[in-house]
């Protein structure tokens, strides 16, 4: 834990340089637009510790795997996030002197990522050896309107003396991914042009050939005013730049302004690609900085507008969430739907690949609540878009049929990920994307989704259960072998219970799906089924089968269903007793220890008791959650949010406030000691969760017919544990919003602000009352701690909280 | 399969070349004396596909770990057998044309490996592009006389010219090892010294810093007589070599005898390596190229006097099963018990390490039957060596108190392996470490080991055992979680028969050996104790409630033990019903896919049934063979054998035959198209296990006190499927050598030698008789088809085979 950055409400700051967080910082304070992005690092030459960073999203390397041992199956190549030509350097030379932080005395330095307006600022005095002093004051963003392009202010005053200042603004592309496999470099270079003030540098990556042509434009005032220049053409490899010197005098500031661009092959003709560059870079720069600036805060208080949470009465817990949501929105925007929410998003290249289950299952709900519908649309069009690749995927694997696994790790839908026990055997990350159908329609009510793109992707991963699934003799039972589930503290182990139930209920829901569909448009459905071949009466009969006929690990002593077979063979103790020193046990015990002990990595059952909350009664899910948090180490970043939901839901508010604060602040206080390595972008929206879900008990309910609420009511009285299969429901359900908030007794108070169905709503939510504004022209009703509320539009309601 | 090599009862004979397979034939004439060896390449410059190889035994380079994601507890380094120094290496220049059999025209060109004799030999007649045609005739003999030596004999004869030839014997040390993970090169340049007709060269192998001088002097005749020649000295960066030029005339034979000497800072002070080369060299040839011969001719006769197998009527079967011995004994001799036996012995440097549980299984059965007793001792005082390093390797794991867990993979005793399943969890070889004590202690009447260093080798591993089980208050009896057993196609499996059984058993036998050696050896019995710690009646206490409380998984209704908990709910079904072209399914199927199949990898069960046939019932056996066999794919080479020698002893004939005849010839008709990485050198231990302990029926019975042997016959009749505990036995048991022999219908007849307590047997067995002669100098009473049979000295006994 590292505590060294200032805490406020708006902003990220490191006052005084720390030059040995370098890294930590500039992972922290990295910008983006969701087109592209980089990290907080510096303009001018640093020769001490950093790490360059600049990438644009969907352009990625098809790393050589790189692998102990080799399993038959395993991919050949990691897509890896690459690291990109650096647009923002800008060397600075004062006579025979560079200025170079690690290398000169610093004082005034301050670095600042301005949350509110979406833009990195750094200023500083440095005392260079020979005594001469500047002063440096440098912006720089990503526009979010004109989103291919960033662009730089950088202005410099000498302070006690005058000198002829030589300003090399450049474009390198010689870069290299330190996650590299092989320690291979990824980009050839295409062509290069250098005008005066210009220079442009088209690169290719490496086997996938993927062009990005990188350019810059730069002006420079003195005194306020636009001055000529001479400029210096300067080409190395891979390198272009304009050399620059200038009469600088004591106390006038000289301003660099630098406009970048980026395009890429993926919306460019490769052939075009400079001139378009420098076409754009006209546009900008006619622009100007502070027109874009000044667009760029626009647009960040319209995302503000519908994504803050506030929170009185605590500055850290203020800064944290609102820094996740920053960085949530500077991934991904779903404007392009070819695009994915990497796991380090722009802020480092570990782990590479853009899509891990965490889209699905921690992001999805984030940007349903808080952006247009259609972003989390595009979120579900990304994977529909990949299920030729997940058949292919699942063919490779050996299934048949139009089977489709979805890959753990991916960039353009191949499987990336290389380790067994997860690439072939996590497979419960299936499951989560059809739940992000479930998810999605439930929430916007968007039925037509599964007519035209729903339904196929669910039924090929429906085929993938079927088929992943075996009959056993010994249990008449279907089960499923050699699985890891959400939990990868287990490898390998026989009917994990979350996988074989999002396996069954992937099959109800396709089941549902198919009578929906029907209903709704009989000749797309006839369409669709003739395309895929799917033979309706013997799949749905066989779907059936394994719904009724599913093993479900289950204890009839405690009443908790066990994470998977055997797992009471375990010696069952408190993660209290793991004795000190020891922990993280993943840096401590040896991997088989971890395997045959019973902690927990992350929620596994409790993942699933999450997900389908709405099929299991509340004291069935206490249970569980008594039984199994206890023995979770929480030793993944999106494992604490489901506990602090679970928690706030079940009433446990010291456990879920104790949870949420697990992740709240993970990259700002450097928690885990990784963030050098990138931000933990997507289990950034596990901490919004916690909160809004969590404290705010936000849920999508469902409005049963009247028949199905009876059927679900006798289930719920007779204690049953399993899900109740319904009838069919013949016209579409209505779903409703529900919340039940109440305030964590550290704050004073918070709010957050959600669209659903058109509408926009503020919940404010303090010790005593929930005050919930209605922003929209319709009024909403919805089920406010169990009661049903109608908000008039453009107003709002204030009630007690319950005790 | 391939069958380009001559079928011969004494001689692997490669007649006319054959370029492409030409490392295949390179492992397969792999020569050595257990201390030095090397793969059959070609002295002259060859630019075709080859692998040179030469390799000193004990010396190796401790390659940094390659992992595709780490795991805590992987070891940092696997070690690796060391391409070492090329001492072979002739260049041959006539005029300007280099000699070189993959550029020019080759005729009668025959490679033979003279088993019989231990050499290679290799003729041809080359034509040059010129039109020049030589005939080449050379030997070459790794000493197991003078064993850090070799020498060669390279005769050179112009059929159609005169000319100068340039001839060049070199030492070379820029050798690389193609199985490096990082392609680094392990060997530095120490020193290097030419003089007339020699060359030493002293290289240091990287981090690990062994030391080795490779030392070379030449000598030539011409019609006959020694010539003095002029020789010109070449030194490179790692290289030494002359250069001599010859007149040659047509017709007249040119012979050139180079001697090598390989000597390891192992055996030396590295300082006066080279010196110590000089004297080696200049004793080696002055003794000349035909005695030394003529010694390795003799002691190979010796070697073949007590290991030989003779089967008439089937050649293919005669020269597999010499070649296999043949290997055997050229890998190992017994000499230095810093030694072990590599997986591809000088064949190949594959798999890296020396060590691995092979050694033990399969190897130490061999040697026992076949060499002086101390070689199978020396292969166990290996283990006692390395007992402090496998405590070590237990502490990194987390087990106590002198707990050891041998290594899967060593080759100083540390763990080289690295992949989770295996390493941490493939523990089932620290059994087959106790399971050699007890082999060779049964075999030889060696009780005085126990007491000198086996109980406390035993103590150790029981030490594991009794931390790796845990108490599952579930099933009430002890378990043993995340384990693979020897079938490594399942991994971190719960409860996996063989390894539960083989860790109970070591406890049992280690309760055994403590009351033993009390017995023995009252004092040394106090002093072990107190050195190591060892709490007598706790940890017997304990030990005895977990033989008494284990759990072995058992169906019922079939009477078969389970391979694991959970075995049944697999889909069962026969490996005929692999459709066509999916096997091997290593190389068809995704991992896994092989993984929640039924299919077994090798013996796993009936390894176990075979280890301890003698505690369970023949019907019992049977049983589960007739339940495993038919789901076994054998895809390891360790596996047939097993299943041979317990068909053998079921009466299943046709079967035995067959699970024979899958590694017999497995790398002379490179069976699974790998010999060109090296030959699989102690699954050769398991084809001589076939037949003697298979067809020839050889085992080592319990001659048990009456008391003893009432227990046994009741439960035998109760059909009692575990163990019987035994009441203490006071005295020494007294073991027997068991026959019963049976002669394969394809064969005539087959016998083997066995030294068993200092009596040398020749068993010969025809389809009618078996013919039994006792070489030795006493009588010798065994159990020959249950029968007490007496052989007076140096006589024989004749008896009709029983139908």
């Amino acid at each position: 834990m590292k505590h060294y950055l200032t805490q406020d409400p708006w902003n990220i700051v490191e006052e005084s340089f720390h030059r040995d967080y370098n890294e930590i910082t500039e992972s922290v304070m990295s910008i983006g637009n969701g087109r592209l992005g980089g990290r907080g690092s510096f303009e001018e030459k640093f020769s001490g510790k950093t790490m360059l960073g600049h990438y644009v999203a969907g352009v990625y390397y098809p790393d050589k795997t790189r692998v102990g041992w080799w399993k038959n199956g395993y991919p050949e190549y990691f897509a890896k996030v690459l690291n990109a030509a650096n647009w923002i350097g800008i060397d600075i030379d004062i006579e025979y002197e560079t200025l170079d932080l690690n290398t000169c005395e610093v004082r005034n330095f301050r670095r600042v990522l301005n949350m509110q307006e979406g833009y990195l600022e750094r200023q500083f005095v440095a005392r260079l050896k020979s005594g001469k002093e500047v002063e440096v004051n440098a912006k720089r963003f990503y526009s979010i309107v004109d989103d291919e392009s960033g662009a730089i202010r950088y202005a410099i005053k000498p302070l006690n003396f005058d000198a002829k200042i030589t300003i090399t603004p450049y474009i390198d592309g010689a870069v290299r991914n330190r996650d590299a496999n092989y320690d291979e470099t990824f980009w050839d270079e295409v062509r290069k042009e250098t005008a005066y003030g210009e220079a442009y540098i088209e690169l290719r990556t490496r086997k996938t050939g993927f062009h990005v042509a990188t350019g810059m434009c730069v002006e420079i005032e003195q005194g306020g005013e636009k001055v000529d220049y001479q400029s210096q053409p300067i080409k190395y490899e891979k390198y272009v730049a304009n050399r620059i010197t200038l009469d600088c005098r004591e106390g006038q500031e000289t301003v660099i302004y630098k406009y970048g661009v980026n395009l890429s092959s993926l919306n460019y003709d490769s052939d075009t690609l400079i001139k378009e560059a420098h076409k754009y870079i006209q546009r900008i720069s006619r622009k100007g900085f502070d027109k874009m600036l000044f667009e760029q805060k626009q647009a960040w208080a319209d995302k503000w507008k519908t994504n803050d949470i506030v929170i009185e009465g605590d500055v850290a817990a203020q800064q944290g969430i609102r820094f996740n949501i920053f960085q949530l929105n500077q991934t991904y925007t779903g404007e392009d739907e070819r695009l994915n929410i990497g796991p380090k998003g722009f802020t480092g290249e570990k782990y590479g690949g853009s899509t891990y289950w965490d889209t699905e299952a921690y992001c999805l709900p984030f940007y349903l609540s808080t952006a247009d519908q259609k972003v989390a649309r595009n979120l579900l069009i990304y994977r529909y878009k990949q299920l030729g690749k997940a058949i292919e995927n699942a063919q490779k694997l050996g299934f048949r049929a139009g089977a489709a696994l979805y890959p753990m790790v991916t960039m353009n839908g191949e499987e990336c990920h290389n380790e067994w026990e997860i690439t072939f055997e996590e497979i419960h990350r299936n499951g989560a994307i059809a739940y992000a159908i479930f998810d999605y329609v439930r929430y916007t009510g968007d039925e037509q989704y599964l007519v035209d793109y729903g339904l196929e992707v669910l039924i090929a991963i429906s085929r993938f259960w079927s088929q992943r699934v075996n009959w056993s003799t010994k249990k008449e039972k279907y089960v499923m072998l050699g699985v890891t589930g959400p939990n990868e503290y287990e490898n390998n182990v026989n009917n994990n219970w979350y996988t074989n139930y999002i396996a069954a209920w992937t099959l109800r829901y396709t089941i549902e799906a198919v009578n929906k569909v029907k209903i709704l448009d009989q000749e797309k459905y006839a369409d669709l089924i003739d395309r895929i071949h799917f033979r309706e009466e013997k799949e749905i009969e066989k779907a059936t089968h394994i719904v009724d006929t599913m093993h479900f690990p289950f204890d009839e002593e405690r009443q908790v269903y066990l994470q998977q077979d055997g797992f009471l063979d375990k010696e069952l103790m408190p993660v209290s007793d793991i004795p000190k020193g020891q922990r993280p046990i993943n840096q401590n015990w040896s991997w088989d220890r971890i395997l045959r002990s019973c902690f927990i990595k992350q929620a596994d059952v409790l993942q699933g008791l999450y997900f389908f909350e709405h099929e299991h009664g509340h004291d069935f899910v206490r249970k569980n959650f008594d039984f199994y948090e206890p023995m979770t180490v929480h030793e993944s970043s999106l494992s604490p949010c489901v506990h602090s939901i679970l928690a706030s839901s079940l009433g446990m508010k010291e456990k879920a406030y104790e949870m949420y604060l697990r992740t709240a602040r993970l990259d700002l206080d450097d928690y885990n000691n990784d963030t050098e390595d990138g931000c933990h972008i997507t289990s950034m929206a596990g901490t919004w969760l916690a909160v809004v879900k969590g404290f705010g008990g936000m849920r999508v309910g469902l409005e049963l017919p009247k028949e199905q609420k009876e059927i679900v009511k006798k289930a719920r009285k007779e204690n049953k544990t399993e899900w109740v299969i319904l009838p069919p429901i013949p016209q579409s359900i209505n779903y409703q919003l529900v919340l039940r908030p109440y305030c964590p007794e550290n704050w004073q108070s918070f709010s957050f602000k959600i669209r659903f169905r058109g509408a926009l709503l503020d919940v404010i939510t303090t010790q005593q009352n929930v005050t919930i504004h209605n922003f929209s022209k319709e009024s909403i009703t919805l089920c406010l701690y169990n009661e049903e509320v109608t908000i008039q539009p453009e107003s709002e309601v204030t009630t007690p909280i319950p005790s």
